[in-house]
């Protein structure tokens, strides 16, 4: 059997509940594909400040660059809020494992699943039939991560100073992500930018354009971050792959993640170049339902399916697995968070709803 | 009678038409309240570019800086758009005016009118009763016009790069404007940042949180940009006062305005240090309607509802204006953009609305 070595970082929250899920997914898949996927749990988020005195210990950063991707869970809560921001869960955590590994392709899918669309706070009219945005967020440049950045001076001389900068390969290589991933869907391309405010937008427009002719069979369009904002609210329809910049891309993908209105069901992947990946779900470590059984697993389990799809190549596994996902749904499975009292809608807990997947696998 | 002098710039698109209708609102004013508006009607945008070469002409300046106010229509359209970014319309004319005439507050109201809720695409049980949210945007600093900015380098070795700075004094003013708008609202404030990446964030959150002691009547929170970006859209009613740096503002509050559903309805203020402001509608110059007598007048009348209150102080009639509006609306009045083909509304032209917005005066 091929075997895959994979970093389990369940993190903080509900992080191990919905995660303890995935790996029960995986251990379906190793079954019916003659696979074998070995893991080695880490610590991470506060789970890691808590054990290794850490967001990231050594340890942690160890074991996933002796694997062949991450398995992340979530982290952050409001035991560590007070700590100072670089050791928090979240950015200590998140930032350093992206530029570590350089996983500079952020892919944020935002689904509303037809059977779910009350959930949306967006009225039935503009998402009848669903929608499928995917987000391509470049992850290791622009505004997180270029210097100078800092406070300089003191007392009220103060100057707090971040830098946005975008280098040409840095702009050609997401964009061919973008591409290559709207070929497999719709066939269209947005590229969110600031052109009319932003010099580093203006480069990534010419730079997009440019890559954009390698593509003659899918549309290219541009447009600002602003109406960006606006048009996801008006018809999100209108969009197939929004490709963005670090933090427009951060903006822009939570808003629509929002606008599904199930958060609990959106899984991401942050590749870096060749197979290696991370996996993690959209949302948050939901301290405030944690350690109850009653978290959505689902958003952990998609994300164990775009690990074998993207780092593994194991496409009928990870299609096999969409596809349990969207059969329990058809037949009305529902944790508490997308329940929405209808009839042939079933209340189950964080476990039920791994069982009744791995049963449709 | 106290006499005030407006520069008038009703620039491109729909800007001529809706701007006639607020200048008749003026008259209409002047009347009743025994003032005088003194008005020097200048070039602006493509209209500046098409008469004077530029977006914004140096006559123009000249007129602004002799007025006590600017009211400003709208400005771009396709006709320009292929220009470089620094001559458009937009960043030609309004990156300089903001500068020029230090215009750091930018007031951006959501107000989504009770009658109205139907042109929202937020479901109704969302925003039942309406919602009533102002932004408060940073419009002179930050990445918007920080050094260094520009591209470096030649072909493939370029590099694009802004700059995001914030000093004390600029972070401690408008948040004193936000404070004191939140006084005469709903007593909160909700100040947007990205204090777990951005330096300048850090120092904004500390600075917002120092200022805000001087305010114990008003609750003061904070929220990350992303998390606002997916909070405006499940719940913005949750808002009173969203306090943001310039570009996190340009995005939040284009998001709002358009969960309000009713752009044309939409104005806005952007103050300098003392009385002088320029006070404009928040949606664009609309060219595709440009020019048919059908654009709603509403967001250029309630822009001058605006200058009157900021500018001149004059406080009743900015009310009756406002009044005037909400009472038209009851009345049924629709233009295009905001009729639901309902019982009891009245679809009428651009000029009848403002004739029916003085009758109500
Ligand atoms: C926690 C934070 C640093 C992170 C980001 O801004 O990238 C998060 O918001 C995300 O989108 O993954
Ligand atoms: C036209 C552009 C420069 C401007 C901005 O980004 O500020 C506009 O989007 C706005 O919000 O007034």
């Amino acid at each position: 059997a091929k075997a895959f070595k994979v970093a389990v970082l369940p993190g903080d929250g509900i992080g191990p509940e919905v995660m303890a899920e995935a790996l029960r997914v995986l251990d379906a898949v190793e079954t019916k594909y003659d696979v074998k996927f070995e893991r080695t749990h880490a610590n991470v988020g506060g789970a890691g400040i808590d054990n290794e005195g850490k967001a990231l210990p050594e340890t942690t950063i160890n074991i996933c660059k002796a694997a062949d991707a991450i398995l992340f869970g979530s982290v952050g809560g409001p035991k560590w809020e007070t700590l100072p921001p670089d050791e928090q869960p979240e950015r200590g955590a998140l930032l350093p494992l992206r530029k570590i590994f350089g996983l500079y392709a952020n892919l944020r899918p935002a689904i509303i699943f037809p059977s779910l669309t009350g959930a949306s706070s967006l009225k039935e009219e503009v998402i009848a039939g669903g929608f499928n945005v995917l987000v391509v967020r470049e992850l290791t440049g622009g505004i997180y991560f270029s210097q100078p950045k800092g406070i300089e001076g003191q007392g009220r001389d103060r100057i707090g100073i971040d830098t946005m900068k975008y280098s040409v390969p840095e702009i050609e290589r997401i964009t061919h992500v973008a591409f290559q991933a709207a070929r497999k869907r719709s066939k269209k391309v947005c590229s969110i930018d600031k052109a009319n405010v932003l010099s580093s937008s203006v480069l990534w427009r010419e730079v997009v354009t440019g890559i954009g002719k390698e593509y003659p069979d899918v549309e290219l369009t541009h447009m600002y971050v602003d109406n960006g904002a606006m048009q996801l609210v008006r018809w999100p329809k209108q969009f197939d792959v929004l490709l963005c910049e670090n933090m427009f891309g951060d903006i822009l993908s939570d808003e629509a993640a929002m606008l599904t209105g199930s958060l609990g069901m959106l899984p991401s992947a942050s590749l870096a170049e060749g197979t290696f990946g991370m996996y993690e779900p959209s949302g948050g470590s939901a301290p405030d339902i944690a350690g109850q059984g009653i978290a959505n697993p689902i958003a952990q389990i998609l994300s164990a399916g775009m690990m074998l799809r993207y780092s593994f190549g194991l496409v009928e596994a990870a299609d096999a697995i969409d596809k349990a996902v969207a059969k329990v749904l058809d037949q009305g499975y529902r944790t508490r968070d997308i329940y929405q009292k209808k009839d042939g809608e079933k209340l189950v807990n964080t476990s039920e709803m791994g069982k009744a997947i791995i049963a449709a696998l």
